[in-house]
């Protein structure tokens, strides 16, 4: 009996990131400890009685259907919705442009699939989304990446990385993760206009968009690269945006249900890389979401999200004014569930964890969302799965774990 | 504006190959036709009362956590009755060594992630599940296969293909998708040994395992590699064998609910894969699946499957023997899904299967099952979808076709 291929698992094993907040949310399970770290929506809200009811009538009334192997290409009466839902905005789509993937994640990883070769290089934002990279790491990915500001992706940052042939850039432009900033009007035709000029198709990642709680919406960049080729003639969308979407934070997480819009041909390649990953999603979760959201439900039901969430939002945004020391700043996000806190450069958000875990606070240290490794003075704190009380209570506290760091570096400095 | 991407798409994109069953399934919808191309199970025996029932209680008894995101190894109630299961036949395993997946498909994906390398050769068996290569395809995956007969894998071919190196060995040992064979007990012995001897890891796919419908019972790979290791310390196992399996043969498809089971580092990095790949498995489907299967309930259910499966291979069986040709050969297979049929070596069982279609019967040619494109002779016959009657009806069809085939060569010949 030889050495067994375990014991030199690692090495043959690709590149492959852990993930800093899957880590730290074990950390961070104690019930006293009051948690920023995680991206969770407020289960309060969570229409539970209708999915009750929604389960018990696709079983009853389609039950083998329900349990039974379905299409890749997702539900049809689902899908229907979604394009219907989309057509609201001026985009012309049908369900051949639209496929349902068991969350938005795994559109992330089927896209590095069809699209990354070894060694190819993607535009990310700086500081981008964490479960990007996870999915695009373990396509040996590399990355260039282009600073944000108050109005997102800095535009006029793009041009050098753009002539360096980037497979496609990644944004996410409504209420930013990590960030909490919305790409501005303005920048959003500067982007399309570089990306066709220079024939980069662009990933646009937009969970929160429905989760606006002040200002105007601004269209989606599918809409305005719509717009911009627009032939007037009716047909479906072929452009050069592949968006994608989730039932995630307007309905429910736990379903996995998210989607994909794209052109025909890249819907087609998809869905063959769909197959051999997970064959389609759950055709009971599918047709249960879709028995929850028609007729109208799913915008009513997001009214009473956004109300829930303003408030909280509001609620940590006094909070850090009342309780952070003076030279640290923090972005005001329009929406969403996340928001950017920059402390001084000279200190650690990794070192500042430790000690806010000891006063029963946590937060991400804003690294992880960094493809560079760098943000080391960044922290992302989540505002939507904490009521009112606890965000003020918890942003107290770490309030003064701050201070304590201000305070030292200024008198060893 | 210029030309879009979309436009040289096809170039850009990595090499994967449409599937053959997919678009097989699409032609065989017509509601007159008899289709044993697909490998559905039996909907009539899916148990949707107990499903309604499930997830009434889940919903009412712990709606909020069955819709938040939860972790990505699994819920670990499903975990500890998957160990416990697994014990049964003497292999120690802890939740540990087990991670949840959205069905076996998702499984194959996640190995191919974080074991195949471009270029890297897989040893699979001639014909070889499907599914398998569609998944391995993406990764460009370089093949070697070893044949087999009616007791499975030929191990005594094995040798020169694994001092080729090959990352690690694919196998069905039992009810053999698609060929129906099963693995002998000495040729189970052989490969482990072999497996160990080159340091080659197995990766062992058992859907169909509870669907014995005839003969004794033979231990798992994963048992038997755990015995030849085994140190008697009762420690988790930690031997050369992954051992894939899913619920949906025994509960319903449709839920995309399968499980690995490897030692605790194998899993570890899965886990790690399947966060950038989904997340995490529906917790929602989880928490009813487990409530169903609970008590005893799957396998007091499986008797009753093995019961109607066991009526549909034997109408099959009788239906072959009296409606098919002479020089035509199929195997008899213990349990399962499948049988395999061999046409004479100068037939194609493709041009075959546009006469069948017209003849309102279906079946999948082999050629898509063999790595190297071979097998042009060969066709996969499902018999757990249709009814008895329909199964005869369905064969006595197929062998008028099958008889003008053989009819026409002899007298062309």
């Amino acid at each position: 009996m030889k050495t067994l291929w375990t014991e030199r698992y690692a090495q043959r094993t690709q590149r492959m990131h852990s993930s800093a907040v899957r880590e730290l949310l074990k950390l961070t399970e104690q019930p006293d400890l009051i948690s920023f770290a995680g991206g969770l929506p407020a289960p309060e809200v969570f229409p539970v009685k209708e999915f009750e009811a929604a389960s018990q009538k696709i079983l009853r009334d389609y039950g083998p259907q329900a349990l039974q192997y379905s299409t890749t290409e997702g539900y049809r009466p689902l899908r229907e919705m979604i394009a219907r839902h989309t057509a609201r905005y001026g985009i012309v789509v049908g369900p051949e442009n639209i496929l349902i993937t068991s969350g938005s994640q795994q559109a992330l990883d089927l896209i590095g699939k069809i699209l990354i070769n070894p060694g190819d290089h993607v535009l990310v934002e700086k500081p981008t989304y964490l479960g990007a990279l996870q999915a695009w790491n373990s396509y040996q990915t590399e990355y260039v990446s282009v600073s944000i500001d108050n109005d997102g992706l800095k535009t006029d940052e793009l041009e050098p990385e753009l002539r360096c042939g980037p497979k496609f850039i990644y944004t996410l432009p409504n209420f930013h993760n990590p960030a909490g900033v919305t790409l501005s009007l303005q920048r959003r035709h500067e982007l399309i206009q570089q990306a066709d000029h220079y024939g980069v198709p662009i990933i646009e990642d937009d969970p929160y968009g429905q989760l606006r709680y002040e200002g105007e919406h601004l269209p989606s960049l599918v809409e305005l690269d719509s717009r911009f080729r627009s032939k007037n003639d009716g047909a479906p969308y072929t452009g050069n945006v592949i968006y994608l979407s989730t039932f995630s934070k307007t309905l429910a997480p736990g379903l996995r249900l998210g989607w994909v819009i794209a052109p025909a041909e890249v819907i087609s390649k998809l869905v063959q890389a769909k197959q051999g990953a997970d064959l389609h999603t759950s055709s009971f979760t599918q047709m249960v979401a879709y028995e929850v959201a028609r007729g109208g439900f799913i915008d009513r039901h997001v009214k009473l999200i956004r109300a829930v969430y303003r408030e909280r939002r509001d609620a940590m945004l006094d909070a850090l004014k009342a309780y952070f020391p003076d030279d640290v700043a923090w972005t005001k996000p329009q929406g969403g569930l996340f928001l950017w806190v920059i402390v001084p450069a000279h200190l650690s958000a990794a070192e500042i964890l430790k000690e806010a875990i000891k006063q029963k606070v946590a937060f991400v240290p804003g690294s992880a969302f960094y493809a560079d490794g760098s943000g080391q003075n960044t922290m992302r704190l989540n505002f939507s799965n904490a009521t009112p009380e606890k965000i003020t209570e918890g942003i107290r506290r770490l309030g003064n774990v701050l201070k304590l760091f201000v305070k030292e570096h200024a008198h060893s400095a």
